[in-house]
């Protein structure tokens, strides 16, 4: 069965390509032939910047997976085109350090997770994007410029993301539990969550836990505010304000087209100021599939090149 | 020589005391005895929440240097009665389980750092204190009635304190290398201060790091501050404002003496507000006599209690 199918593809014509997005909480790599994604696998963080080992093993396991899903065999990730979009390397020296990488696939083309998020959500094209889930950020890319706003991590940046709007809920939960802030709805929900009674026990909750767990708390700033709680209101203005701000700097770069993704887009989109939502268009793919546009764009543009050398 | 030292003490009449302050960064002992420090001695951090053995070791070694500071044989540590002002005590099972040590004392009486820093503060007696070093917070005891505002920790909480003003530095000026904050003499002199040029150097130079690291970065946003620089004066009016608004609860509690200490009690001065800072009075003794004073007390009571029990 597997051998069938391996040589039903043909790739010295049109190459079977990976597009993998790799980012601090998980790795998602397709295998792609043809217009047709044939497999999807999911593996572990792979940022580089915390962890170089971790990053490049959950690029393989995400690939290994993948290839399976897709039905074919192991070995075929020497065949494979890969289009790496990774979350740390707009660090030089991590750039260097994956591109450097003695990889399994036939050809690596690296980039950011930003690139590829921007590239599948305008197909191909250049354009804008903000990006809104457990960190946030903006992309703009013109005339292959790139320009990077925010994409700092957390708790120093990311503001307006799921981490920042649940980070800020707790903080305003602590001033509040000491009759330094008003006590709400907000306050009452985020305790009866995380199952605490007090500031101790909420102390111990929250101590030392990282982005994603309080990415997990936003929701419930959103719904406070729906209800109209006003230390909400005051948290969602300000994490709107700034995404807003951050929209109007990839804005100033004349983008073809700019869209909002990640898991908090639909929650802050009637938050940002009209221009901004106005701007906005519907994002047209996943970053993954970005990945994979991006490592066609370069291999045709390499080929380009190799037939002028030949000439 | 030593041996001729021991025969000194008749711990029999007024006993050797032993006062700990042991806090997150260091622990601090002292031997006392008749109204002397006979020596000093400081070991690593001491705060059982973030590692009971840690803090137990941290204290016998501090309590061993200041033995040896006080020119007194090691195994006099079995007639020490030690007082100790711990942080993180504040959490029931962690007072529990530090109380359940099997000790090297003769007698061992626990409390919070922040109780013998408020005893300390007022020479024994009942009071308020407010506390801003590297974290912050604020205690009061009225008839033995504690209230503690804040002692939350960075970076979810501690605001005012040094950490949290370095942190909101460092925040701004993130903001500010992507255009979406004034770029002011504070970006420049904490990109001074880091060696960073950019903001994926300060990203990386930030990332990780502990309370402590921002707390160095404190003195910059007052020295902004005092040369009127408008981001600077910002964050110290919010964090000034905070400092003022838990004195004010500590206020509340009818203090008989309210007084502010830490290393940044002298910068934030200046910027409390007038009937704050009017009701302040000068610390009077360090958080380790505070822990003597607090093993006397304790001591007296205790023979009190014996003597009505043998009467």
């Amino acid at each position: 069965m597997l051998a069938t199918k391996v040589t039903e593809f043909d790739t010295s014509q049109t190459p079977l390509i990976l597009g993998v997005d790799g980012g601090g909480t998980k790795c998602k790599a397709i295998i792609y032939h043809n217009g047709c994604v044939l497999g999807t696998g999911i593996a572990g963080p792979a940022n580089p910047f915390h962890g170089y080992d971790q990053a490049i093993d959950s690029i393989v396991a995400a690939t290994n997976k993948a290839l399976a899903d897709a039905q074919l065999p192991g070995q075929m990730i020497s065949q494979l085109v890969a289009g790496l979009g990774l979350a740390g390397v707009n660090l030089p020296q991590l750039f260097d350090k994956v591109s450097n990488w003695q990889h399994p696939f036939k050809q690596m083309y690296l980039t950011t997770d930003l690139h590829i998020a921007c590239i599948g959500a305008h197909k191909g094209d250049e354009g804008a994007v903000i990006i809104t889930g457990t960190g946030s950020c903006g992309y703009a890319e013109n005339q292959g410029e790139p320009l990077v706003v925010g994409a700092h991590g957390f708790p120093h940046g990311d503001k307006g993301s799921g981490a920042w709007f649940g980070f800020s809920a707790v903080e305003k939960v602590l001033l509040s539990l000491d009759g330094l802030a008003e006590k709400t709805l907000l306050s009452q929900s985020v305790l009866e969550v995380l199952k605490c009674e007090n500031d101790l026990a909420l102390v111990e909750a929250i101590s030392g836990q990282k982005s994603r767990f309080f990415a997990q708390l936003a929701g419930l700033v959103f719904d406070a505010a729906a209800a109209d709680d006003s230390v909400a209101k005051a948290i969602v203005i300000e994490g709107a304000a700034y995404i807003s701000g951050l929209a109007r700097k990839l804005m100033a770069t004349d983008p073809k087209r700019m869209s909002i993704i990640g898991g908090l887009a639909p929650l802050l989109l009637p938050y940002l100021e009209d221009d901004v939502r106005k701007t906005l268009s519907k994002p047209l793919a996943q970053p993954e599939l970005g990945a994979i546009y991006f490592a066609q764009s370069q291999l045709s543009a390499n080929q380009s090149i190799q037939l002028i050398q030949g000439a």
